[in-house]
């Protein structure tokens, strides 16, 4: 109890949780995602200060819960890394890999034509950072889509979300050039070539150096820890495995998000059955309950964030709607990208345009690197215009892929029909 | 991921982490309580400064760390509250009632007057609170020793773990009264009866008027709750019940932790019949690796933070030896309230002496409560010393149980055998 913890913090919580469910709920009975609800619960909130009732904007800048919602995003990346199967991301290969890199570098380069039209007077690193913050596909919609077509099994759909799980590396690789690019920018926000290309040796060389080495001494301290009977040993071992390497991506220079990534690369084919009376399926039932609690506060957190007020200038709804195109047409690449037999070009397009998760860890991390310009002043990478134009393509692109999709999907079928008659 | 989470939070959880399953593994190996090994291995981490090594000395103080520990120990007070069973407590009644307030009675007594003995300079109010933090027995191992010994079901165990259960809330509400006492005294530490009247009133309503007015509510909140299907309503809305409560508990001027222990007696026989797809069974489970990682850093930073060079002189030895009596006597006056048929008299007196959770709560607030003396300046209530020998009574009182109630068990059976031949 020393140090005494900020009552706030509590009912804030409590708060955010509530509207994180509620809100939560509403989308999923839609078919969409639960992220989209508190995204907009998150948003709501922040409205009720606009509507007088200010309690809730203490939240926004709050501590100890912006650290909550920090080690939130570390939990999601780990569990991000526990889903992603190395061995079946190798084996779908050429295919997804360069529907990845064909969507993402489209969406880079639209993203940051349209941050040059609507923002001339940013530094090119903040015009660069809006780009990336387009490039990874935000795979779970597509997925549900699929999986309630039933779909899930054709070559379309292996595709899409192998190409998905490329794209977040990709993603991760590019935040963590941006973030070095951001913090070795001299005054002016100028980038040097060798410090880019720097950190990206780095983070390509931590996820490849923590995977390896990993393999080798992970299976010693799951030996180790199947010895140990306490109640939640390999919920802790596995926890503490996440933020070590969090904690070592983050003194590297990287974000701290890059290691829990790596963590959960590591731990996917954990050594489990080294553990008796422990499974693989336990560790996610096990991670289930924590995630549950913490990941919606990020969302909410950011939704929070959200300068409503920006929306009253027509520009800035122009920004987001000129990205929300820049991130749509950005994806339809990935179409020139499939390769030979049986997957529905279409479909492949469309179904890459969602965009969630990790453009709300850019806006995120965005919010909070500052720029020194010319003139010594600083200001943040993201500002708060293009905050609210991230959230609102976040929110747009999710909306528009399901129905986007299931046409799609139609007419590949009926094609198909018409062949086959 | 704005306001940057500092990556020393994320490695020092990591390592307060195993160092909290491995000295709690430790412990439960020789049949002693983990809570024991989660204390010393702070304490380990915490020598490890005074060999050189000052990299964790840091975490004493971290606000974040700070918060996810207390976060920690609400949700303890929260499973404590639902694992409690108010018709239960009800129905062992009057014996158990007559123990309860017997031995916390003469531990107060006892302790106060070690605090005097040792502490004569300290106010009133600093003494008076030392002898509150010896209150509440921890019913953890006296319930593992029964129960290892085939004797839970004893009338002896009966009496026991409902009068621990009473203790647990006689400690809260004198908890409450200590703290508004010290927060509302005047400089010298003086304390107003009429005050401290206010504040047992204001603890017994708040936890009478939860529960009354929560066993309304709450059923509609969980008939409307079993509407919604998304993942983790459950969890969220008992967390954020319990988040609540412990908000209004401190608004009320009370401890965060009554309002927690509270929303767990609330929700104990909680309307999960509401719920088709979940059970009470749930609620636990759910909450089990939520608890298992913040708990045991609570535990571990209370190590962390004992001065160990406190222990250098040989008068805080004396009083951390003094205070360990006081508990150990304090309790056997438990043994003159068992009432009638069938239970162990000392059995009943020695099961009570184990301190734990509350005594280290009491610790960590009273250390962070500050008292204006007659000069006007301000001391921490639990100065380092008494921190200290707190945390060391918690120790000795824990390792001292469990072979004296073997011994006392053992020699009841025998001479029950003997009257039996």
């Amino acid at each position: 109890m020393s140090h005494g913890l900020d009552p706030l913090v509590l009912v804030g919580v409590a708060v955010m949780l509530v509207a994180a469910k509620l809100c939560g709920e509403l989308f999923e009975r839609r078919g969409q995602p639960a992220v989209l609800g508190e995204l907009l619960g998150g948003m709501l909130l922040g409205a009720l200060a606009l509507a007088g009732v200010g309690t809730f904007q203490a939240l926004r800048t709050d501590a100890v819960v912006g650290a909550l919602a920090e080690i939130g995003v570390v939990i999601l990346l780990f569990e991000v890394g526990l889903e992603s199967d190395l061995s079946e991301m190798l084996k779908v290969g050429v295919s997804s890999l360069v529907v990845a890199v064909a969507g993402t570098a489209a969406s880079f380069a639209l993203g940051y034509a349209a941050a040059s039209l609507f923002l001339p007077a940013a530094p090119a690193l903040a015009r660069l950072f809006v780009g990336a913050a387009l490039t990874a596909t935000s795979v779970g919609i597509t997925a549900r889509v699929l999986r309630d077509a039933g779909k899930l099994q054709t070559a379309t759909a292996r595709v899409i979300l192998g190409a998905a799980v490329i794209d977040d590396v990709i993603g991760l690789v590019i935040l963590a050039v941006m973030k070095g690019a951001v913090e070795s920018a001299g005054a002016g926000g100028g980038v040097s070539a060798s410090a880019v290309g720097w950190v990206a040796l780095k983070a390509v060389a931590f996820l490849v150096g923590a995977v390896v080495v990993g393999k080798l001494v992970v299976p010693q301290l799951f030996r180790g820890a199947g010895k140990l009977e306490g109640r939640g040993v390999l919920l802790a071992l596995a926890v503490s495995i996440c933020f070590a390497l969090a904690w070592a991506a983050a003194a590297l220079g990287l974000a701290a998000i890059i290691g829990a990534f790596a963590a959960g690369l590591l731990l996917e084919e954990a050594h489990f059955e080294k553990l008796p009376r422990h499974t693989k399926h336990d560790l996610n039932d096990l991670l289930a309950p924590v995630s549950q609690l913490l990941v919606p506060l990020f969302f909410v957190l950011v939704g929070l964030r959200v300068e409503l007020r920006v929306f009253a200038r027509p520009a800035a709804l122009a920004f987001a709607a000129a990205l929300t195109a820049a991130a749509i047409i950005g994806k339809q690449a990935c179409a020139l990208g499939v390769w030979g037999r049986g997957a529905n070009r279409l479909a492949v397009g469309l179904g890459m345009i969602p965009r969630g998760e990790v453009e709300l860890i850019y806006a995120g991390l965005g919010a909070s690197l500052l720029l020194t310009d010319a003139q010594g002043a600083t200001e943040p990478v993201v500002a708060p215009t293009t905050y609210g134009a991230i959230v609102i393509t976040v929110v747009l692109t999710t909306l528009a892929t399901p129905p986007a999709l299931k046409w799609a999907t139609g007419r590949g079928d009926k094609r198909e029909r018409q062949r086959d008659e």
